[in-house]
């Protein structure tokens, strides 16, 4: 049931019969931009939702794990990639999904990747191969695009910013 | 109750009257460093855990902000602080408390902040000042270290890190 508890000023799931508390507090995606000589892994999605389209290897971060293992853990379960964790790149906030997604700079450090069970296949991209209008998400469509003009300059500073939700036709004013 | 979900491999609580699945992930804890001059704000806390004890402006985020908003709303809440935000300075993996502290660097903007209601008392401390046997969470302390020793070459890289447990006295060897 949903009631306000003692020392608090918002309405919380309480468990009628054990009292437990569920705060429901945004969570976090973790990840990585796998990356190989020029080019990038991708991985298309054989779950929902967003099935079939290509998505950076990221989920949700467990209990019990640090934002790197998850960004491993998920590059590992959706690639079966093996990767080298370089520093955090994106950070996006997705208030209306309750969101916040952190994607890390990674390194590919061979070629053994394969579909993991929640991927369709798994694919290395150059720039110009980057299939742009089957993105997953808007998290991972300005990760690529920050990661190429940056990569320009050879400069990765962390990109933090605020993602809203996406116009739909029933939006159009 | 606890049970695995369908396409889960994990326990989860389960709302045996509606079925919501409340999956239990690591909640962000959000904050900043503000900086006034040659001086840092603290909290002395008015609440459990560590009641007394001196803190950062910081506290768990909520849905539908952003982890920039939650830092903000805590430093108002805490200290009626009016901050401005820099980038994001420490990020902390608490793997056995499933948290994940993400503190911005934060320019105190005039001094008119004052006690919220979960602080004793809110000060400016120059770097010698620092109560370090009296700070709250390690992530406080190594937040403060950090900060003295980069501001000596004026260069703030974030500061990416897993924190373990406190050795207590029954954990000697």
């Amino acid at each position: 049931m949903l009631r306000i508890p003692p020392d608090d000023d918002r309405l919380r799931h309480i468990c009628e019969q054990c009292s437990t508390v569920h705060y429901q507090n945004p969570r976090i995606i973790a990840g990585c931009l796998p990356v190989y000589q020029d080019k990038v892994l991708l991985c298309r999605r054989a779950i929902e939702p967003r099935h079939g389209y290509w998505t950076l290897p990221a989920g949700f971060m467990e209990n019990a794990e640090s934002v790197e293992q998850a960004a491993l853990r998920e590059s590992w379960e959706e690639a079966r990639a093996n990767i080298t964790l370089h520093e955090l790149y994106t950070l996006f906030s997705i208030p209306h999904i309750n969101q916040v997604y952190m994607l890390f700079k990674g390194e590919l450090n061979d070629l053994n990747f394969s579909a993991g069970s929640e991927s369709l296949e798994v694919k290395l991209f150059t720039e110009a191969e980057i299939p742009w209008q089957q993105l997953a998400f808007p998290s991972i469509h300005k990760t690529l695009q920050y990661y190429f003009a940056d990569r320009l300059r050879q400069s990765y500073p962390l990109r933090s910013e605020v993602l809203g939700a996406r116009p739909r036709p029933a939006d159009k004013e």
